[in-house]
């Protein structure tokens, strides 16, 4: 941390800043310059909050300097992290491919997008049986029914799943069917969520939130991490701006930025992170060519009528060409599909 | 709803669309134009996803026009809503002062500054007892402790209180100590959340969260009142965009929306809103001039020791100096505080 | 500026970044930490990319500290600046109050409009004779007709003129005619356009971009000053973000951060901040509380007829009420209208 | 358009805004329904402000259906445009790149970095004569010097030329000298400068505005293109979003949403849309991944010692690096570089 002292700063103001920061164990380095005089400190053990010296008398400015992350970090943890997911590792040189309907709808539907995603060459199994909705009159998933539903599928393909868990109350009975629980934009900063999930033990897919910095979303993660779990997997998804040609933006430097900061995988959602068919396939390809470790993407044999997000949703076909356009991408990273 | 085709769309695009429109519950209009057709959608019933029509071929656009939400809304509703927080009233000609400090940190802090700010004309005590804290190594609160103490102070002073509830196992706890639920921005669309504080039946204060829309915020709010609960009070704190000379934007335009869609009162919080002890003083006159119906400040007597946010606490004095801006805009506006 | 080591810098990284900073002329002063070494630069003139250091070896972070503003800064020009335009103070104790229509169509428009708003207060006219239109195809203004009915409907009236400038061969001839040269928010980068402003003395009101940080809406005015030019006002306007519900997000929370930092007026723009007539009023009383030093609203007589932005304008009428409306709230906050 | 109306509307109402808007030359269609009144409009020619309407009695909203902009659009021009910048092709099966130095420095500097390039595989050169900087006290280019320094590189080297325009003063000279005119994204909506570019002929490189939406963006083009020019490239470099760990956000979306509305090409600047040398090459890669028509990267022999914007630019061995890496993706979209 740096405080930077105003030009009018006396001696006392500098003094009075040491002393406090004294107090509070840090160590502080007063840089005296031609204009000013900052003053560094060192010696911080967890995350102390920047501000407390913001309204002391002539203090400028505060400026944070370290990363308030640990367990998340690369410096800590130099290589890559490969979490298992039922047996089937994301990160590393494989892309993983997760797929399947937006929503759990019934037993034929689910295992019917799960053969043909796993026919495909699909690796993980997704599908909602909790829903978020904005509305409360929107269809709101099928509960511990779609989550046995999701195991028939499973046994029927062999593809682990993955699916949204939505409050601590649900958490032990998702973590009893499912093999990865999502977290949702929504719930990035549900704390009691996160440290819950963390207990489980079970991998978690976290996703950004809409409006998260890649600062909180690897906060975020850390709550998981900080119970134990070192089981997660990060997901872009599209935050929210003013640009509204897609639902979202989907912010693909976040990938290397989050390979630079953080051992931890992270994949792309571009199902959610344009909200339009169309661009599914483009994005999937860009998702892939900028370095991220995998691809979530929604499968429905019949999106005209499911019941969430069908527009956004591929025809098992069109899966079938996503797979296709992205494997020489792949290949041409580095990586297999 | 309305479908607006593709100058190239044939003739069996459009009924196709009508079709699919009139087999969904919708009577069809179609509308026929010099370079293109639209085609008007009535009579729907609840939500319903405006996108299933969008990759239908010929379709150019479908553009949603009336609203999900029913009963915030000023159509189903015309009169303003007053909320009754343990007695004290909210909405109507009397702004609503919400004061205390962020967290709750011990009975000693608590009822000092709950009697500072009675003294000085505040109508509720806020406090904290549970913290949503972006990092997990950040002070999280007393808990039931603290729920305790803020009984307490409220026994001392007469204050009714409100505080923050995190997740659904804490609901009824909380409900039990304290007059009014608070959710937060991070929690805005945490449905079960939002379900359950509906189910207490008690006054829930609902914030913005940090990328909601001014219609999601209407539809969490719809979320508690579809359990039967109508004590919703809205919360202006700020917005994420660009600008970066405060923590937030706050958004105060949101103030004459809702007023213009909801019968919902609508509070701002400037502490959070600004996150500088600064701009609370100017904001907040601000917030009263454009027509809210209370304000939520942090105040601390010892903010350079406060465990959270101590940066945009106002001490006693500030408070009371805030209380002698406010007063003349109310009355310039008509209202009384 | 200060320059973060990674945990892994050798001597020789720190060692480099000191000379490295030297031969650019800063004094270095590593800060040895027990995880890191940060090293603060201090003897700066003018602005130095901080970004220079970044790629070096070693680096984990730059992070700048002092402002590259001087002129515009109120740290070397402490008292509040009051600029004049055609005689009118802008800054200090007495509200400037801008009015007029969005574009001037015709003399009888705007000699009508002058009359109307100078007979109920207002200080100064505003209309536009070069109009920014997004559409190549909308109405793009009367030109140096125009600027001769502006002319015609002071010598009416007596209230000096506010008009737009749009691009650097016009400027002479807008300065020729007018009392004020206004910049436009999709102009505030142009600077060209702001050299040239700054090279006729005139006064100018430099309207925020719709993406401006207050730091680059500062360098904008620096731009003119640095021309010998100090007066200069600023403007809120909105900016763009994803709040839908008006068409910019009117950031009031800058007001008193301008304040802070400079000594420059400021004044606000709530209609085309809000785009919404029902949004204009509240939003000006907002704009006083908060301290602005005026605001600038449109005002049509005729506004269904109006050829651009007729919907956020002003009737003659509700111009009186607005007048009504902020008059009290000015005393509240010690100044006059 | 379609207004729709209010549930307590008035047949009054209705009527009124019928007669308003067959005067104004539309046809207008009442599309009764259960809830409430939508009067479809149609027949408009030109962009008409949708907003006219939206202050008369009983009506709820107005929904803008149809795109004001022509020229730029697919609709009326179905097949993919190439444009021609001094013989080479922008659009169509090649990827194009554009490479060079941030700022044109000196002969020497310009005619190094251009030959490296040209050797390398780049297919223009750009380099900036005049820079557009947020500070006045920053580098501002050599000016006509350095339009004469990038004749000389491409002499040395036969690649056509692409450099930034700043104002309407200096449009005749740059056009002299340049193969293709930039516009920045600060001048997006110089409307003036738009103008005076299209009245060229020359190919004009359009930038993206930071806080541009796609359809800004298009009418931006159009008008270049309603002064007879049709040689437009449009360049996605980033928008700006709370998202701080890039500079700007690169928002990749918008490659495909263009292709399906326009039929323009566009290419993507990863170096300014990042600002992190680092993530220029991942960045790259998903350009040409998401279907970009080229992109246009920052090249510099000594990157420590540019006058601007060093810390994106590339050496020359990691710009070979660079190509050998777009390279294989380019051939798993079916095109060449």
């Amino acid at each position: 941390m740096l405080i930077v002292m105003d030009r009018t700063a006396t001696a006392e103001d500098v003094d009075r800043v040491v002393v406090i920061a004294e107090k509070r164990g840090y160590k502080a380095h007063p840089i005296p310059g031609a204009q000013r005089t900052a003053i560094g400190l060192t010696g911080n053990q967890g995350a102390i909050d920047p501000d407390a010296f913001e309204n002391l008398p002539g203090v400028m400015e505060v400026v944070k300097v370290s990363h308030p992350y640990k367990l998340v970090s690369r410096e800590f943890h130099p290589e890559d992290s490969i979490i298992s997911v039922g047996g089937v590792p994301v990160g590393g040189s494989r892309i993983c491919v997760i797929a399947g309907p937006c929503a759990v709808e019934s037993k034929e539907q689910t295992v019917t997008i799960a053969k043909a995603v796993k026919e495909l060459g699909a690796d993980l199994l997704r599908g909602g049986a909790y829903k978020p909705r904005t509305s409360p009159y929107s269809f709101q998933g099928l509960g511990e029914e779609g989550l046995r539903i999701l195991a028939d599928a499973r046994e029927a393909t062999g593809l682990p799943v993955v699916t949204e868990v939505l409050d601590t109350a649900s958490v032990e009975l998702v973590a009893k069917w499912a093999d990865c629980l999502q977290v949702g934009a929504r719930n990035m900063q549900n704390f009691e969520l996160l440290k819950r999930c963390g207990q489980t033990g079970k991998p978690v897919l976290l996703k950004r939130g809409m409006s998260a910095t890649l600062e909180e979303l690897l906060l975020a993660a850390e709550y998981v991490m900080a119970e134990g779990n070192q089981n997660v997997i990060l997901c872009e998804r599209g935050i929210r701006t003013f640009s509204d040609h897609t639902r979202n933006t989907l912010d693909l430097s976040i990938v290397p930025a989050v390979e630079r900061l953080s051992h931890l995988p992270i994949i792309v959602d571009p199902s959610h992170g344009t909200g339009k068919r169309h661009k599914v396939m483009p994005l999937s390809r860009a998702s892939i060519a900028v370095g991220a470790d995998g691809i979530a993407v929604e499968v429905h044999h019949k999106p005209h009528e499911a019941l969430s997000d069908g527009p956004q949703a591929l025809t098992p076909p069109m899966f079938a060409e996503l797979m296709a356009q992205i494997r020489p991408i792949a290949i041409a990273v580095g990586r297999t599909v």
